[in-house]
């Protein structure tokens, strides 16, 4: 498509699964208003409750919450960007992210591959992969709308997953993240600017807003990227809809002009893939 | 070296060797007082005068700019990063930056690897792949300050050259740069600051200040920013020397919080050295 509107929906995210539902359900429908997509946070049914994974895992697309996204994407006639949820796969449990077309069909599912282990002593320390296991692909579709691709919160911090969506064939990249208070104003914005002009697309960042009832200090800020690195909407921490046009002439427009992709050197880093270093890190 | 002071030198570089050789002179001179380290512009030696390579390039490491930078980091007694220079290598002319050692020895080379072709109708036209050939090294030394690596301008735009130095062991990258009043507001800091982060590691970056009898409208803006994103100090566009403080302790504080250099997924981006978009750029 040449062009078209996207509506991210930063929403507050509770512990209970049926109340995130409801609230998704409305601010959905009312962010689908002239948008051809719309995009969820990171857990957006049940927020991060890693003691509890058993009771609120559900399969993907097999479960309630899929059955629930597909019926939403088809009612309105969107395609929408599922979030993340928490799914039970084998015994493990993914941190997963889905795309819906208008149809109701399953585009796009993708497991977060970079877990959040993260310890920045007296601030922050969470270990992701304590409670959950990773993904292990690249996931990029092409869709009436373009190239997609789909990417879970740390995996932003990542440029070689990027970059290899964008070989793909990736336009857009939709992000579901919860981003915290300490790590959000320092690298948040930064992070996805520099994601979106290296590679020549469109990212769309969806954080859930902080819910009183839980523990979280979710940095919201969501926003819409073009590929230039200009922030074309944005918005702070509370309960809202970012609005935003996706015109894949500017983005074609920027990688004529940059070159970026073309200007490549894989030669060059044949060693990537290979090299660790010694420095601690 | 645990901590150590650093100079960023954005000098304004005319069209005449003998004046920015004097100039520069005079600026490194101020600004090794108390710094362990002095860093020089791209192509601080001649500008970039592509119709007259043949005249202004010289042999690396034995022409006389080279000779020069060397004498100089010797008789102060520091290191002393030589920005980059037109070099003249079997008939080609790279963009070259140097490293040298406070006994006046040569410790690296880098030639630029990406070379800057861009086109922004309208705005700016600029093929220096036209002009000059391409570098096909990740560049990095260890030296008493730690582990140093060099990249010159383009070179930033592509995050696959910095993760190889950091793999490589690099804990501060120097850039020699010479960002436009297009790329500049747009691009700069967003993309400094992500390397820095994304790497774990500080990056030195330094531009020559615009001259009046030079074309090119250089965007300045020197920065050192540290391995958390923090842009320790900076300038605007005119002639000035930027100071700031290498620590080791913050380097690895950072490392180990976020952990990304250990979290990376070589095995997922293993197409990124083979695969190419079929979509423009």
């Amino acid at each position: 498509m040449v062009a078209y509107e996207l509506s991210v929906v930063q929403m507050r995210v509770g512990p209970d699964k049926a109340d995130n539902l409801e609230r998704a359900e409305h601010l959905v429908r009312e962010a689908a208003r002239g948008a051809e997509l719309v995009v969820l946070p990171e857990l957006f049914n049940t927020s991060y409750q890693v003691d509890d994974w058993p009771s609120v895992a559900e399969p993907v697309p097999d479960g309630p919450t899929c059955g629930w996204l597909s019926r939403l994407a088809r009612s309105l006639g969107i395609h929408l960007a599922g979030g993340s949820v928490a799914e039970l796969h084998e015994g493990r449990v993914y941190n997963t992210a889905t795309l819906w077309g208008p149809d109701g069909q399953l585009l796009l599912a993708h497991r977060k591959v970079h877990l959040f282990d993260v310890d920045v002593p007296g601030e922050l320390t969470f270990s992701e992969s304590s409670f959950m296991a990773a993904g292990d692909s690249v996931s990029v579709v092409q869709t009436a709308l373009g190239g997609i691709g789909l990417a879970v919160c740390f995996d932003v911090r990542f440029p070689e997953l990027f970059r290899c969506m964008a070989l793909r064939g990736a336009e857009l990249v939709v992000l579901p993240a919860a981003f915290n208070t300490t790590t959000g104003p320092a690298h948040w914005e930064v992070t996805l600017r520099c994601r979106a002009v290296e590679n020549g697309l469109y990212l769309a960042a969806c954080s859930p807003a902080p819910d009183p009832e839980v523990d979280y200090p979710a940095w919201g800020h969501s926003m819409v990227v073009d590929p230039w690195a200009t922030v074309l909407a944005t918005t702070e921490r509370d309960e809202s809809v970012v609005r935003a046009v996706f015109e894949r002439e500017r983005l074609v427009q920027v990688r004529q002009a940059l070159g970026l992709l073309r200007a490549r050197r894989p030669e060059v880093y044949a060693e990537w893939g290979r090299v660790r270093t010694g420095t601690p890190g």
